[in-house]
């Protein structure tokens, strides 16, 4: 069974508003085994609302619809669904009584323009709406079935869940399953792990695996299909098994794990604490730590030393090494780390200092150009030298950068017995 | 001129990922004046591609195509073109050479895999990448112009700028302007601003004005039209005036500005210098802060005290004031934000220290309870009690709190003469 999603109103196609509802019905319709295959965002227009109806009936078995249900003269799919299903609308008794009824309990007076909202075409089947005035509609047209929705999210998710979810489970009746899992790593390029997966995505195989890169974390997505969630979990687990051990310690999570929790998990394994200290970064490495729940026995905290004189004075660096290797400098990062490990009182310090742009660049010391250091409980200072690119935008300088450290120290902590 | 946008990504239809590419080309090309009459997203599957292509072809004049450019096998844009429009796909020279280079540059080796990038059909043009390996592609297929780019929204946004936006100035030719302005606000919920705003949102109004919220900061949406930019520009004007008169200091910017660039404005202009002491938010003030390019010589620094020992030793917070009132008090705010700085010879000191949950909590100090400390130059000393809600996630705790306390500052900065 192939699913279309539709989502109607001007203020998405224009861009003024973000669409959320097609993502959230994508999900809940792949937990039911049903596999969305396009989602199709269209304006108030009635011409191509009823031209796009037509190809999504002609190229799927299950057409879900949000918005365009309100009362207002812009508000279409009961006459574009009138129109593509060659059916007349009619008033509906009962859904005009629910809606009066609506109005009555909020004590408002129903405009005379919600009567609309009481029309259906005739062979269609009306949807109540427990939390809204505008009623959902369910309707077969030719071998497809098209349930319309109200366009709010929280109408549109009372009604999926309470009438269309149950019904849709009895028309389908395939119990087919549909299940997701990513796996994400870190630490090399999109192509890299392609390569050394190329037995994995091969197509055809089964199960699926796709791969997709956000802000340089990588992620294997794994799809797998049964008749029963156990039968897709069996169908999925020799492939986790299998890139859990290929790419070992590149892995910095699952799920919607990335690398601070993973972080985090190595810390409380380890008994390690951590203290920061961010140039380039400037707060943005202590954000990704301490967005995680249960961090603070791990955590003292950090300095944010953008000027040099708060590198100095707050951890210690000496202005001899600022002044003879540049604030931009292995050198630096590493008095950093350890500066900010001892002032903390920390077993780990980890420092950035580096140009975050997109102005500061010299062609010895370009935007992009990052330092990190770090200082173990074994003695140990080390330091990198990242190149990000001066083209890259400050925010993902600072991000890559920010990444980068982090899952420095967890792989260093892979290496740390449990405490 | 009709456009479609097309967003290609098997987590795009299964709900795992959420397209965002598709609002903002629709925002930039309505400033052209184009109207996006469709989105369509679709999954990695050649045949539904090309269907789907040979619709969007058939109803629209531009078709923007974002995704499906990677190195992987399941990249099939290049396949689906070159289908579509019945071109065979032959290797670029001189995008393989940057695809090279772009790897050189950062030290790595290129992938044979990468190889498929330089793929084009026979009669396109390339689009070359600066900040990614993958190129667009720009191609006629019958009497519509089809315009290809990445998936990754920082190289899909810097492509549009600055190769696709200048060369379809040249090709709409329609002379309609679409303009939208947002003003952002901050400090009130969106329910009193609409009411006081119930004249402006009426619906018919011209200029229509509209009202959205995200993460407290609410935005006045105005769109205006006209047979040119500037004719679109004086339908708008009276409307923002009204706007801006009317809210005057609740205002934080216009368009993109959010808090922290409306801040560092307030920063320049009087020329104070800003340290922070973080507790509950974790860094997040001194991310915000530090996202803005040339703030450095404003903001010295920062530290995140998350430990009590680190807010005594770093920054002098006496521990027996810790002991009579808690680090979550208006007492300890306030001896951070002076301690604060002090330590980075700032003229104005800003903390925060709070529960950000989801644990913590106690019956006197819930989740979501916050303090925030101001010392500025005149002397004074002052704390603010946020409560924020336990029922609120951590992320929007440490949200909220930063942005109070960056608008705080930047409050009270409007009252400062300009340097």
């Amino acid at each position: 069974m192939k699913a279309e999603i539709i989502a109607i109103g001007s203020e998405l196609i224009s861009g003024q508003n973000l669409d959320t509802n097609s993502q959230w019905l994508s999900r809940e319709l792949s937990v039911l085994g049903i596999s969305v295959r396009f989602h199709t965002t269209l304006g108030d227009d009635l011409e191509e609302n009823v031209a796009a109806f037509r190809v999504a009936i002609d190229r799927a078995d299950l057409i879900l619809v949000t918005g365009g249900l309100g009362p207002t003269q812009d508000d279409l799919t009961r006459e574009v669904l009138a129109q593509v299903a060659d059916a007349p609308l009619a008033e509906n008794a009962e859904a005009l009584e629910a809606i009066s009824a609506m109005f009555a309990r909020r004590h408002r007076v129903m405009a005379e323009r919600n009567r609309v909202q009481a029309l259906f075409p005739v062979g269609s089947e009306v949807l109540p709406n427990r939390v809204g005035t505008a009623p959902g509609i369910w309707m077969s047209v030719g071998r497809a079935l098209v349930v319309c929705l109200p366009g709010v999210p929280s109408e549109m998710r009372t009604m999926y869940e309470e009438q269309v979810k149950p019904r849709l489970g009895r028309v389908t009746d395939t119990g087919r399953v549909i299940l997701h899992h990513k796996i994400n790593l870190f630490g090399r390029g999109e192509s890299d792990f392609e390569s050394a997966a190329m037995d994995l995505t091969a197509r055809g195989r089964i199960p699926e695996v796709g791969i997709t890169a956000h802000e340089s974390t990588i992620s294997f997505r794994i799809t797998a299909e049964g008749a029963t969630i156990e039968e897709a979990q069996l169908t999925m687990e020799p492939t986790l098994v299998l890139i859990r051990q290929r790419f070992a310690e590149l892995i910095v999570g699952e799920g919607t794990t990335d690398v601070a929790e993973a972080l985090l998990a190595q810390l409380i394994r380890t008994g390690a604490t951590l203290a920061t200290a961010e140039s380039c970064t400037g707060g943005l490495i202590a954000h990704m730590i301490t967005g995680q729940p249960g961090v603070s026995p791990y955590y003292p905290g950090g300095v944010v030393s953008y000027a040099n004189q708060a590198k100095s004075e707050l951890i210690g660096v000496a202005p001899s090494l600022i002044e003879a290797h540049g604030a931009v400098s292995a050198e630096v990062a590493e008095a950093m780390a350890v500066g900010v490990r001892d002032r903390f009182h920390a077993t780990i310090g980890l420092s950035a200092t580096g140009v975050a742009g997109p102005s500061g660049g010299t062609p010895e010391k370009p935007v992009g150009l990052v330092y990190l250091g770090l200082a173990t409980p074994d003695g140990r200072v080390q330091s990198r030298r990242l190149e990000i690119g001066p083209e890259q935008p400050r925010a993902v300088i600072q991000s890559r950068s920010a990444k980068n450290a982090l899952n420095w120290v967890r792989v260093t902590l892979l290496q740390t017995p449990s405490a």
